[in-house]
């Protein structure tokens, strides 16, 4: 195995473990602070080594976005798992019935569809508990209306197999206030109709440093074990701070002004969302500009000679969600020391 | 294993097996009518069946982007690769050795620092074909003028261990005239220097109609054989020559003109590559609206209700071969029925 960063070869994901540990346990301390349950999402790693470290810190369990995630997590001695999503089908309400037996589980509806297939799938000797998906204002999934969310509580407190386990949002990002007023609405909504609302889960990386309001309980951000360029622009942390990186190779300096890496869309994903080019070359002011699948092209501001074919540079992506999703395994360091190298067990489990 | 499309679990990639026949075969009927050689590119598909197919159907060889994807291609049993990169470092240089041991292997350069690398590394004794890449606009890599060309050319011939193959490009699409101008320049300024000119390697799937013109020998198409939205736009094919889809579930139906699928970045990639929306519903008029990581948002222009919660919908993507590459595995079809399941063998061989 490599044991420095120079004997690897390119492109590889570079995971600072330094800066890792200072990540999650800065935010277990803002939870523990503030007095709200930190679920950290797993989407963003991966890893078991990560998702067991930070429910080693304090977090009361793990989000994950897909069975098969969660079915990595569970193998790996993980007791306690959010699956913030609509199960629909055949094929995984089997998968979910065989994970509830295992671990500690919760999942969200937001139809009558949903929670007629869950409540057919699971019963009263080990039943399942579901929150309801609030749409506060990111359009994406999620009832419509507080007063939705006390009806489809209502049909899941009336399940024999469910059970009503509170109030779920993706929230709109920098828009906490609108948001928590609403799921307040939906909370009040339901103790009107005689529902206990135990847990209201929201939260993401951006907004992760904002103070508790009611009335959410329970945070999920994700981003935050590594961040990225997109969570540096939206104030939640400095470039200092990001964890993961992308080594390259440049590997063709066509023009005075032009290099070229080999790390492409396939390396770091086209994923803008919302940034000026397609990542960042650390250390310097330089982005990329443009991908192919196995390119990346950065044009420079003024000529110069370096960097120069064989020469490595890090890229800081944009998204670094995605970028976990593209690799096999990843390398953790200590400054240029390679530590470990890991599998990235929860990947391509996209089912 | 599943033996229909509705056996499978979601997200999942499909490949239309009848498709990809019909695409395989128009292209390899063209170059021989048109009388160049056709080397495709697996980076679409990463599978040695299909690599193997092509070749059986005429074309002389294939072509990959990475060291990993060839190593798995040669275990396969192809035998005779293009590599049109520029092989640096001391890891891929030792990897490039051992594969030029076993295959009739080829690759590009084009700075004198990758030939003097490529240069230490081979032998006489079992020399390696180096093609000058040249950039005719597209803005990659790629020597400037064709008498840049012509002088890296003569250092290659001039080292005992690499051998001039000609030249090759990345055309910029739908500029075939003047890239072929600018081919026609360094050819004749390499031959002004004493060199044959054995291969002059270009073309991309957009332009793949494009009937034979000098000084160009060889075309290097790739998303051909599934094709997929922007091949469709750029003129190509039509939609019903796509042959991959990815097959998707409807989790939520929040409006009555918004449906959510099981399907987001992770499962179709983020590409826009000029496109309006991330994908379209296959047999619809509806587009990815966004995407986050696990979900695709659609907005129809007019209320409906369909489809249903639990639904099933299969989603042409922007980009075929970065979906590709996302999947350890795909699912062959012909009509409704699973023929065959492939592991995405070359997936994940970045570099």
């Amino acid at each position: 195995m490599p044991t420095t960063i120079a004997e690897l070869d390119t492109p590889a994901v570079l995971i600072d473990i330094d800066r890792v540990e200072a990540n999650l346990r800065r935010a277990q301390a803002h939870a523990t602070a503030e007095g709200y349950a930190l679920r950290p999402h797993i989407k963003t790693h991966k890893l078991p080594k990560f998702a067991l470290r930070a429910v080693e810190l304090g977090a009361v369990g793990i989000t994950a976005q897909k069975i098969g995630e969660a079915e990595v997590m569970a193998d790996a001695g993980v007791t306690d798992i959010f699956l913030p999503y609509n199960i629909v089908g055949a094929q995984k309400l089997a998968r979910l019935k065989a994970l509830n037996g295992r671990v500690t589980l919760s999942v969200t509806a937001d139809s009558a569809a949903t929670v007629a297939g869950l409540a057919a799938t699971f019963t009263a000797e080990r039943p399942l508990t579901v929150l309801v998906e609030c749409d506060t204002g990111a359009g994406r999934c999620g009832v419509q209306s507080p007063a939705a969310a006390a009806e489809l509580a209502q049909q899941i407190a009336r399940a024999p197999g469910l059970r009503f386990g509170g109030l779920m949002t993706y929230p709109k990002v920098h828009a906490r206030e609108a948001s928590n007023a609403w799921l307040a609405a939906a909370k009040e909504a339901c103790e009107a109709v005689g529902l206990t609302v135990p847990r209201v889960s929201a939260g993401n990386s951006p907004d992760m440093w904002a103070p508790q309001a009611a009335p959410v309980t329970e945070r999920r951000p994700g981003t935050y074990i590594y961040y990225d360029r997109s969570q540096v622009k939206a104030g939640a942390a400095s470039l200092d701070d990001c964890a993961l990186t992308v080594l390259a190779t440049v590997v063709s300096r066509p023009t005075p002004t032009r290099f070229v890496i080999d790390a492409g869309s396939k390396a770091i994903t086209s994923d803008l969302i919302g940034m000026e080019g397609y990542g960042l070359v650390m250390g310097t002011p330089h982005t990329i500009r443009s991908l192919s699948e196995e390119h990346g092209v950065v044009e420079m501001a003024e000529p110069s000679e370096t960097p120069r074919v064989g020469d490595r540079v890090r890229i800081i992506p944009n998204h670094a969600c995605v970028v976990s999703n593209l690799y096999d395994e990843v390398h953790l360091i200590s400054g240029d020391a390679v530590t470990e190298t890991l599998p990235v067990a929860a990947r391509g489990r996209s089912d």
